[in-house]
């Protein structure tokens, strides 16, 4: 007998991290930024023109990819802009990884890299982080159908440095490469200049993180023309307008703001030293950090146990059942005063 | 010899339609709503907390969901949200259509149609609409993998009522069937209360024409638990956060908007009936009307010159060079001052 259930795609319902919209939550569990968005960008959301909401937004969004083509030192044809950076890398995978090869990425990083996967039928391969959760550049040689890799890795929060990407570039000339740089505006290292040098490199970004932009969903990717050309032609195939005109008037003031961006970043660095040291203090081990939080364990405690404690606290922070980090948390740096109170119940939960 | 070209996507770049931002074109050519959105969306924009931008919109953005499932008399479970009604049937391809036979629509309709299958590698057959440019309830008992049709229809203009649904539905035990709404609230028939009685009907919405939020990208779809859990699962397996902070809190205001709401319809409906009167008594044809645009036709004159003419005198209306529908112009219907200015210019046009 047929039936109409037998074409729905039988898929794992990927279920998103908890959030809670209580206020009173210390919440460091979505690396989201500790600090508004620039004065400038909630300027131009309120002196927006709400009555123009009636027209469509600019299909290619060119004014905002101008901005960012600026901001980066290269043309607006080598930029591409998405509904957040989930979409262009999920735009991405369908652009570019279309081989019978399978695509490689580490064991341990990005969750959504194997749920894009599976979405779209693309085989892959998982190559492990040394001990040292590092990722070893020589594992990319075997041939393959793409690569990516966030970098800083997450949630590992280690940044690789330039001499990493030019290996994976060399071993890599027969596959599109992407490099995920959701974290690296927070003192990591970016390749954005070798996409010149690169033809089959591409580079993700996001103003959910370092922008404070999460609530607007703007996400972008650069690239040689040849790799932007085909994203714009798989984007243009699936949804034409994904970039709303407030996200692109808001997002344009946000990068205009540089004195406001390295402000805050800088506050986070520091913010970030100084958790890492009272962690390594209180007997943790920490992954040295390029991202906007901490990777960090005491492995003569049980850190599932110490994440729910935590949560009864109203302290919300990471914790990930997965084979390798399962004794690990993950912290968001927030406020030096958020920090302060964390801290307060981590110490109260070794105490007792 | 590889090559990492060799792995990219093969696909024909879909265009977008033109646009352009001069403010002294009569825009008519891309079913825009004239009136700006309801006073109250607009203040939910100016009073928004800008500052909470920083954190992430609700991964399933549930408030706006729980409003449109008030004002449609379902269940929040019932309702599905997207970023613009195509993000909304783009995930529902995905997740409906993964038969081994083709997906059924009409040979004229909504251009996306073909872009999606050829993007998912979904097998289609298409079905002549009969002379009168209505759709056979007929064709579709053929065995399908699933049917598509907008209602009204696109571009021309024709809803069909209660019946015809019914029909469709008892021929497609066996297939999802997606009707497409986004025109519906200019006078046609919906058949979202259906969606109870058919567990296989799922019907999409916009917030981008009668709420005339093109610009925040608002896309919706209701149907039973059975469609909307799998809906669920591929979107959360694309992109979890679609529907962006300030779309949420301007979409929930508009839809509360009642009054609003009916008053901009109803001048666009009268607008309509005078349009096809006007137009009618200058010798066109115009199809019979139940979206905010008309689809007519003067047998006798060229109607790709009308429109290239139209243009020149900063008129835009629509014209596609498709079979069938070659010698017709789809226009949007504007202000009265608008259609002031199209009616002159068209009887300029008339007596060259």
């Amino acid at each position: 007998m047929n039936d109409w259930r037998n074409n729905l795609r039988k898929i794992e319902p990927y279920v998103p991290g908890e959030q809670s919209k209580d206020k009173n939550i210390v919440k460091l569990n979505a690396n989201e930024n500790p600090y508004p968005p620039s004065p400038k960008a909630i300027k131009a959301i309120k002196e927006f023109n709400a009555e123009s909401l009636r027209l469509y937004p600019h299909a290619n969004a060119t004014p905002l990819k101008a901005a960012i083509a600026e901001y980066y030192g290269v043309e607006t044809e080598n930029v591409f802009l998405g509904n957040g950076s989930d979409d262009v890398i999920a735009l991405a995978f369908q652009a570019f990884f279309n081989g019978e090869k399978p695509i490689a990425y580490p064991d341990i990083t990005y969750s959504f890299y194997p749920v894009w996967c599976r979405l779209f039928g693309i085989p892959c391969k998982t190559y492990p982080l040394d001990e040292n959760f590092r990722i070893n550049a020589e594992d990319y040689k075997e041939e393959n159908g793409g690569v990516i890799l966030p970098n800083p890795n997450a949630p590992t929060s280690i940044c690789e440095g330039e001499g990493f990407i030019r290996k994976l570039m060399d071993y890599n000339r027969d596959s599109v490469v992407i490099i995920d740089e959701a974290y690296v505006d927070f003192g990591g290292y970016s390749c954005v200049s070798l996409t010149k040098e690169y033809e089959n490199l591409l580079v993700t970004g996001t103003f959910s993180k370092s922008r404070s932009l999460a609530g607007l969903r703007i996400g972008f990717a650069i690239g040689s023309k040849a790799l932007i050309s085909v994203l714009e032609a798989v984007k243009n195939s699936y949804n034409s307008y994904t970039v709303d005109a407030l996200s692109i008037a808001a997002g344009i003031a946000s990068i205009k703001d540089g004195k406001y961006f390295k402000e805050t970043i800088s506050k986070i660095i520091n913010t970030r030293a100084r958790l890492t040291n009272e962690l390594k203090a209180l007997g943790f081990e920490v992954l040295d950090s390029s991202a906007n939080f901490v990777f960090a364990t005491r492995k003569d405690r049980n850190m599932k146990e110490m994440f729910e404690y935590l949560k009864t606290k109203k302290v919300f922070i990471r914790y990930f059942n997965l084979p390798r980090i399962d004794n690990y948390v993950r912290i968001t740096v927030g406020t030096d005063e958020e920090i302060d109170i964390l801290l307060k119940e981590i110490k109260n939960y070794l105490g007792r």
